[in-house]
């Protein structure tokens, strides 16, 4: 069931011309793949992670106690069922965790790029995704699968490669990021800007780093990925201490868990990163580039939660739409929650039975 | 029907003992009166202003051409009819627009406060408004009413005076601050927090002051005040320009929207306010100590509106509840709106027709 001694592994490529036109050249992928690949090379699945996620998407590196962030959900007889799959992640272009991005090293100038990183979409996540599919010797998919910012990979696939996947699951995401979410996203960036240490995003070989906006930023998510519900059950009005402080320290224990949250962030995560993965969501937008059918026939299953007001089902039901009037095949499931957005981790047994049932339909096919 | 000449009037009083057990001494009170008070002097309606308002409720002051921040509500044959109701409206406690706050001078060491000012609660500002109400010769109020934060001290004064109002309108408030608004405000302290200019509250005499944070506080207040609906209609996906700019600047017309009005804020508020006031509403917390029928019968309207997810349709039915249980006497409407919390500003028609027969009866009996 557990998968041990995971390792990241690196795909590096010569160049990717992106959609703004600009090159960025070389390019690094790092990734982890779990289970085997068949013979017939039809049993791979490409699991994308959401915003501030890794490759490392399931099992335990050697010695390490923590699994990846969706391993409830790949394993032996899991959702993702690496008995069976071959399943890959790769950390996004862009990333901070092993791809090519802001914090990668220039080859011009020998230093990390910072702003001189080109803006990427996540239609160029895609397309450096569908080099290393290539490498890794598979012409089709199985699936894409993902949440959020994975979902909008998952997307952009049946969208620019629809002739090369079977199957995409798209979880809590919409097909165009809306204002609300613009909105949320551009105030992460104006806490990170807003931040005299992030110096115009050179502040890699400083002793001060953009730390405190990076941690607002991530405080701000935090609300979003979570319901009012969950919140309420999780913390109510509790009390750090007994009594009211009558200070500015954290009185309430969601003040706590904010500060800790946005504090445990900025030791993983790059705050140029942020503004580049941010600003690649508000970009995303394939209302008008769904496949039709002549395209490529793509099973898709829908998933959305009932208490995900960041992504809410409204959006997932309009994707779904979309891709009926398009001749497109497509279940939808809006499962309930009160998780809110953080439901696509959290939720293990509504998805699983869902997804198991739907990923062994397209590969018996 | 327009309210000219409108001027700004102090009161001053000794001092004031907080629920904190601190005092705060000299206390002055901005505030503004419209419309004449009786010989009986029972037709006197307090306004309370929400979080970055201020005493300057309705009309012009002479020479100026924007008119107080709710005179669509308060006039000649408005809402709050000044040909027939004695209006007032006072600055909280805590504020920056006249009365006493972080940002006035501490007598005991004649600078700013900043943080020598005592945390303070919307109990404390009704305790304050109290003696401005006494010191005017009213023993009862006909009303008190108000939005947003003017709800929560339309609902202290149930709780803490029962015996001195005969109604009072909550609007778009909850009865205690749940953990997701306390989350929003918690980041919108730290973004003050985090930018160096705050200097722990002390900045009142420096060039540089904390305007960015400020700025990106109120950014995340916008969010909050609009609907996801709302957004859609005034900004949808709407470029400034005409293609994506591929760089950090604003492309999205939100964008440029949020930071506008994060750069005029900054202008007329105090960021030591925002914190004060901020924490004042967290700690609010009426659940358990709205008055009983035997303390004092008041008539209560409460009004919510459809989109508002800040302060949701729920919280206002369970302040309805409860004052129910209590034996109140309570009208309640949810008015359909796509305006999200800032409707009580804006659905000047649907609250007018209500609040104007619910004042009409209070008064008449």
């Amino acid at each position: 069931m557990t998968l041990n001694n995971v390792e990241i592994k690196n795909f590096t490529f010569d160049k990717l011309v992106l959609e703004s036109g600009k090159v960025i050249s070389p390019v690094t992928i790092a990734y982890e793949t779990y289970g085997v690949l068949n013979a017939q090379k039809n049993n791979a699945v490409l699991i994308c992670h959401a915003f501030t996620g890794d490759s490392h998407a399931a099992g335990f590196y050697p010695g390490e106690d923590k699994p990846g962030w969706w391993d409830d959900m790949i394993g032996g007889g899991k959702a993702f069922d690496t008995d069976k799959y071959f399943v890959i992640c790769a950390n996004v272009l862009g990333g901070c965790r092993g791809s090519t991005g802001p914090s990668s090293i220039n080859p011009q100038t020998q230093k990390p790029y910072g702003l001189d990183f080109p803006v990427i979409t996540i239609g160029d996540m895609v397309h450096a995704q569908k080099r290393l599919v290539d490498f890794l010797g598979i012409e089709k998919l199985l699936c894409v699968a993902g949440g959020s910012m994975g979902g909008m990979q998952a997307l952009e696939w049946a969208a620019l490669y629809p002739q090369n996947i079977c199957s995409a699951i798209p979880i809590a995401v919409t097909m165009k990021h809306s204002p609300q979410q613009i909105a949320f996203n551009e105030v992460g960036r104006q806490a990170i800007m807003s931040d005299l240490a992030w110096n115009s995003g050179n502040y890699y070989n400083s002793d001060s780093k953009p730390e405190r906006g990076l941690a607002v930023a991530r405080m701000v998510g935090h609300i979003t990925y979570m319901s009012d519900k969950s919140m309420e059950e999780k913390f109510s009005r509790n009390l750090k201490d007994k009594e009211y402080s009558f200070s500015f320290t954290a009185d309430f224990e969601v003040e706590g868990y904010l500060r800790h949250r946005g504090g445990t962030f900025v030791e993983r995560f790059d705050a140029n990163t942020y503004l580049y993965i941010t600003k690649a969501m508000d970009y995303f937008d394939v209302s008008q580039s769904l496949p039709f059918i002549r395209n490529g026939f793509v099973n898709f299953l829908v998933i959305s939660f009932a208490s995900d007001w960041l992504y809410p089902s409204y959006q997932s039901e309009n994707i779904v739409k979309e891709l009926k009037m398009k001749g497109q095949e497509v279940t939808y499931i809006e499962i309930p929650s009160t998780y809110g957005h953080d439901a696509f981790l959290l939720e293990v047994s509504g998805q699983t039975r869902i997804i198991k049932h739907f990923l062994n339909n397209i590969y018996e096919k």
